[in-house]
């Protein structure tokens, strides 16, 4: 690896740690407003997941002497912000978020990770993980999902996470250290990319995107 | 052991369980407000302790045949009614929380645990555990403790949190099924002990209970 390579690496562990402690936190705190015990549990083995994953990639960071830390900073204000404009209203929207963004944020990663070239390990084990869960949530969300109401709403929901999470990946890759990384064409691929994947996803919802 | 026992065994490891659930919930929603990115991961480690320590509980229950979630319900009102009552204002009283609220969980547990009889398991591990993180959690506090403004504040909740404690063990021990399991003598026993460990535990702060 030259030290660019290993710098763009390093930068991805680092949107990779952020990302998942965020979204351990908020995961968490959103447990609690499950409608069952059972659901409580559940939300929380997801979030338990991501700390997990946080851990193995700060201990990476360390490894190759970096400051976890230092690593996260350049991308606190993106995924703050994804947060902020993401509140989940209910334990439901709170699964929803996890479906829709943890996807995203697999698909970045698969993207990235190849054009860096650090596809082979950590960040494809993690993209393994993300599948799994991501067949979990489909499970869990389609078991109460012949309810009209609650179809209507979570596919409005789906395409608002969406739509940030598109909004948030374009700065994201415009102005951190990714920002010369991809070529035009390739960008315009990943986002095509997203965006298939989200009707696949939706539609195995059995959901309009 | 009798059927009686089984059951207390049980309302035990219910207590345990969803104590340890909810102040996983509590630690990582408070972990977000953390001063520096490093505090919030300390937070959060915490916290998926606790997780992984429900998880464990709950498998004990199911091994044993019972539903975690009914094991759970009797205890839901007392332990909600506690952190209701000890919101943390800022990460230092989280982490406060933790020492003052998980030292007096250790107390009551062992000693429900050893008038039931389950002191040698699962009960001792986790107490165990709960006393390494108590040391860690000392350090931790004492790091800042040199600012007299944190000291007195902190001082302060931890009397707090010392009165809430009590309030509601003693509430515990009079509704639930733990009602006649300690006579007078030992219920006065108990929470003189309790007392008495917070009173070393804010000296080993260099704070007064």
């Amino acid at each position: 690896m030259t030290s660019t390579d290993s710098a763009l690496r390093d930068a991805l562990f680092g949107l990779m740690a952020y990302r998942e402690l965020t979204t351990f936190e908020r995961l968490s705190s959103d447990a609690r407003f499950s409608p069952r015990l059972a659901d409580r549990a559940e939300l929380a083995r997801l979030a338990v997941t991501e700390f997990e994953h946080f851990e193995l990639v700060c201990a990476e960071l360390v490894a190759a002497g970096r400051d976890p830390q230092e690593a996260m900073e350049p991308f606190v204000e993106h995924i703050d912000g994804l947060h902020e404009r993401t509140r989940p209203g209910d334990w439901y929207e709170s699964l929803m978020k996890a479906y829709v963004l943890d996807a995203v944020a697999a698909d970045v990663y698969r993207v990235l990770g190849v054009r860096i070239g650090v596809h082979a390990d950590r960040v494809a084990r993690r993209i393994q993980e993300l599948d799994a869960q991501a067949e979990w949530l489909t499970g869990r969300l389609k078991a109460d999902l012949d309810d009209e109401r609650l179809r209507s709403r979570l596919a409005l929901w789906g395409r608002r996470l969406m739509g940030e999470a598109l909004t948030r990946s374009r700065s994201l890759l415009a102005t951190t250290e990714f920002g010369t990384l991809l070529t035009a064409d390739e960008e315009k691929e990943l986002f095509a990319t997203l965006v298939r994947h989200h009707a696949q996803r939706m539609s195995a919802l059995g959901l309009t995107a």
